[in-house]
């Protein structure tokens, strides 16, 4: 169940404040923006070409489940974005299903549009390279939800043409131009086009190529800053001539796609906004591959603060009141930790401010807007809404996890309403993000091949650190065994290892208290990669991928909380390769 | 002995590449640059006024003990920074004897300089606000260093000067140009002079402040991004302004100060330093209050990437070798996190290029510089210099941690000798990040008064989590403790409480895995703040901060790590509270 990097993430349309005159073409009232961050799609990476032969293992790819992209894509639906690019179709069966999941599901529900009448309904996108079978599947998968979209690429730059795909300039656009009017065939009347690798391309060939796919129905051009160390007036300047020498270019979109290879893509997201650009693609907490992209809430933030003042009334149509809550489960999901000193949504962002009520006093000064943690979300735990305790209930539970997001019922809620009273048991009050721990933990897993019963934990610095661990498998039958280790840690895992008998290395492995207080609840991520046998490959580059999977626990005890991510990752592993390889 | 937030940082110098003619004044090989954070000098926040009635307790002080200060001033030497921000002497004992011995030790000490015949001394600055008190004491502090500089102070706008220094603005001219003077008169002729809330001093008040100042001996003239959310175009037009405007200010340093609430503080300062800055003030990793400050490793890779191309042949001279060794550093004694996705030193910064020799392979196509992991001193492990293991002796592992920047001996030594073989009794290869984290561990407590003896754990799903835990005091007197508690970490600490007896509060707990593998060491950090009475008060504002002290703890037991981090935390507060409360 679990799928391939293509990963939900979000947007934040940008339109022009209707109250300013604007040379700039005309758009509707939110124009859409999207984000993607597929392992090399759209924005090739200028060394693609020679990952073959040089590229070790990659150390954390990012994988997340088919739930997990569809809690993540309900988020982003409340957050606003304009378009949700879903996954990549043809990479593999399980990102198509992920896709056609969120396009059923997020794509036909319409969101809370703040002062607008109509009902809002985000744009599913699905990615696909320049060929039928991709543009078929990416298709088949989208084309449930309302507003279904397709954004194909292909490589422009002479390097690329000429080792990558072996074709002539001529051949490319021809590619480009067919595919582009096949996608329209389909009946799909949104495309997206990329030119990879723009930034090495050739300009004048680029304003052709562009000028072509936008006659064959391309509807948004993706611009991305392809080498990651872009500077902002460089950015700008590629976006203002794109706009200034493609023929057609008035009639369609503009979006940036910039990387943060050197700590700029928010200024070169802004900036490409500012050149004309109408849609950004960014992504929550601004994750990605390396250095990640443009993250969503600065660009989003910067804009709300400063848009009207500095960008000529650039806004967005972003609830920023969802911001945190969506950053939080990003953070959880991808085990991608969010450091204290981050813009916006980093645990000290607003160290300072949050007791401050400065908004309102310091509007009337009217010199500045500066953000408040209310405006992205960030409440005080015990100002928000339903607080919950030992004797809470399974309706209050269930009240409170659709209030955090989380739309679960049945066997799910039973699971976590089970754990809640455990915990309830030893804490007064369970804040929102102990229990967004719990619920992450086990409710979502995508399969469960083993589940933990009895542990036994003595360490300490006398003797050997011994470990006894009850493993229940799907039928109910119980194995126990015990090893020595290192410590409890080490021990607990290879008494597992001697149940499950998976050989996997360890390559990630943290933990953080959920909130403050020694009695917190202890959230452990591991991950893990299988041993060769359990690789795959990369549709786009047909490169091996050792996948890592991740897995998250969540316990007062940091023994049992090791444990439950580490069978977490495990369950993952195995249900992915169908079952347990071993038995 | 742990000393107030004004934290030892780093600068890069900005030049100006002499093979290009340019319009900006004469400045030597290498100029100056800065870096500060203060509490809320230089920048002023602009609710700092506002502070005294609605401030909640900081979640996270930064604070350092001494010799993780002189660590770190060692280390930004050996970066070759040109001028290391070591404190503000007049806000504590322990602030002004830190600040003095890293004058005397690393500012004296010729740093390598590559390409040059001179030997590069790095100048000691001292904060101070415009008085004398504050002036005599960072005096005192920095003469020490064969380069010694002072950097002070005042509010410029409206609103401070009017509710926060009861001043005219004449009469704030008057302080401002007389303390320049007054630490002029003292010998001291590297004079650093920031206006407060630049950002919303009147622009023509500020031209007129800051000509004085030049008249009355100030040698740079350092403008902070005040209000933290000025755009990139907007902090180059007043930098470019200031330049244009100010009598005098042809014969002085420009420099930037930017903070990260947007995410645009390496833009900002590049913007800067594009409209004439040479000195931009910048911290290791981006460390700073709430989003941080513009980050070394961005500004400095920024400008050796592109900085040829774009910004008219600017440079620094950092030897960015060293940024990898630093960045690990701060992030281990700050303890806040570096996020993988974090441009140039995130872990997964360079994910997919380590194993990619692209640097001399894509060089010839000398279309775009690239970062090569090698650039910042990224080596993999088992290429770099000495290898430990566990025959290694005494001698080796002096030899390695000066490798690594730790110049440690007798005592130190003995007792990382001790725990290091320890661990490779367990361990065939001990990489450089495990040897960081056992040093910093406990070689560098301020002073211990308690040491951790015997710990035994039973825990797990069976019963109660029990620990019995022994601790050693300063007199080699030992204490034994156990108790009970919703799980080891829990139970371990509580039974550390009944032997110490400080009531404290656990702010945050994190673990990490060192290195891949079960068998990694973990290292455990914990913040804790101690009863009210621990508070201290801020010599700058007058508020009351309730402190955090942390602590650090790595073993291959996690239940150990998480004790020693514990005990390193309580020793630095009972350090810096003179000894045992309660005794």
């Amino acid at each position: 169940m679990a799928s391939q990097p293509p990963q939900t993430h979000s947007s934040p349309p940008i339109g022009q404040s209707p109250s300013r005159a604007s040379s700039l073409p005309p758009v509707g009232p939110s124009l859409p923006g999207t984000p993607s961050q597929a392992p090399s799609l759209p924005p090739a990476k200028k060394w693609d070409f020679l990952r073959n032969h040089y590229e070790k293992p990659t150390k954390q790819a990012l994988i997340f489940s088919t739930n997990e992209k569809l809690d993540i894509a309900r988020q982003l639906a409340k957050l606003g974005v304009d378009i949700i690019v879903a996954g990549f179709p043809a990479s593999s069966e399980a990102d198509f299903e992920a896709v056609k999941l969120i396009a059923r599901e997020v794509g036909n529900s319409p969101s809370d549009s703040e002062g607008s009448n109509e009902l809002h309904f985000p744009a599913i996108c699905g990615l696909a390279r320049c060929n039928k079978r991709d543009i078929d599947e990416a298709w088949e998968a989208v084309k449930h939800a309302k507003k279904p979209r397709i954004h194909t690429s292909i490589a422009t730059s002479e390097i690329h043409m000429e080792f990558k795909l072996k074709m002539t300039s001529k051949q490319v656009i021809e590619k480009a131009r067919s595919m582009v009017a096949y996608v329209r065939s389909l009946g799909c009347d949104d495309v997206e086009f990329s030119p990879e690798d723009a930034g090495r391309s050739d300009q004048e060939f680029l304003y052709q190529i562009l000028g072509e796919v936008i006659k064959a129905g391309a509807t948004t051009l993706n611009i991305p800053d392809t080498v990651g160390y872009t500077l902002p007036a460089e950015f700008g300047q590629l976006i203002a001539d794109i706009k200034a020498n493609t023929p057609g270019i008035d009639n369609v979109i503009i979006s940036t796609h910039c990387q943060n290879n050197l700590g700029l893509s928010t200024a070169n997201t802004l900036q490409g906004a500012h050149a004309g650009a109408r849609q950004v693609e960014v992504t929550i907490n601004g994750i990605g591959e390396r250095a990640g992209n443009a993250s969503l809430e600065e660009v989003v933030m910067a804009l709300k603060c400063r848009g009207e003042q500095v960008f000529g009334s650039l806004y967005t149509g972003i609830n920023t009141q969802h911001i945190i809550m969506e950053s939080k489960m990003v953070e959880e999901y991808s085990g991608l930790r969010v450091q204290p000193h981050k813009a916006i949504v980093g645990a000290n962002a607003f160290a300072h401010e949050s007791g401050i009520h400065q908004d309102g006093m310091l509007k009337h000064k009217n010199t500045y807007e500066i953000i408040s943690p209310d405006d992205i979300g960030l409440h005080r735990s015990n100002e928000s809404g339903i607080v919950l305790g030992k004797f809470s209930g399974r309706h209050a539970l269930k009240a409170k996890m659709l209030e955090l997001g989380y739309d679960i019922d049945s066997k799910e809620l039973d699971d976590l309403s089970w754990r809640f009273k455990a915990v309830a048991e030893n804490k007064k009050i369970i804040t929102n993000y102990e229990l967004i721990a719990l619920v992450s933990d086990e409710v979502f897993q995508p399969q469960v091949f083993w589940n933990l019963g009895d542990v036994k934990v003595t360490c300490g610095t006398l003797g050997f650190s011994t470990v006894a661990v009850k493993l229940i498998d799907v039928n109910g039958k119980e194995y126990v065994a015990c090893s020595v280790g290192t410590g409890p840690v080490d021990a607990a895992y290879k008494a597992v290892d001697l149940i499950v008998k998976v050989p996997v290395t360890l390559l990630e492995y943290s933990m953080n208290a959920v909130t403050e207080g020694i009695d917190a609840i202890a959230r452990t991520r591991v991950l893990i990669r299988g041993q060769a046998s359990l690789s795959s490959t990369r549709a786009l580059t047909g490169q091996t991928v050792y996948r890592g999977f991740s897995g998250t626990g969540a316990a007062m005890d940091i023994v049992i909380s090791s444990l439950r991510a580490y069978i977490g990752a495990l369950n993952k592993m195995l249900s992915l390769f169908q079952g347990p390889l071993i038995y």
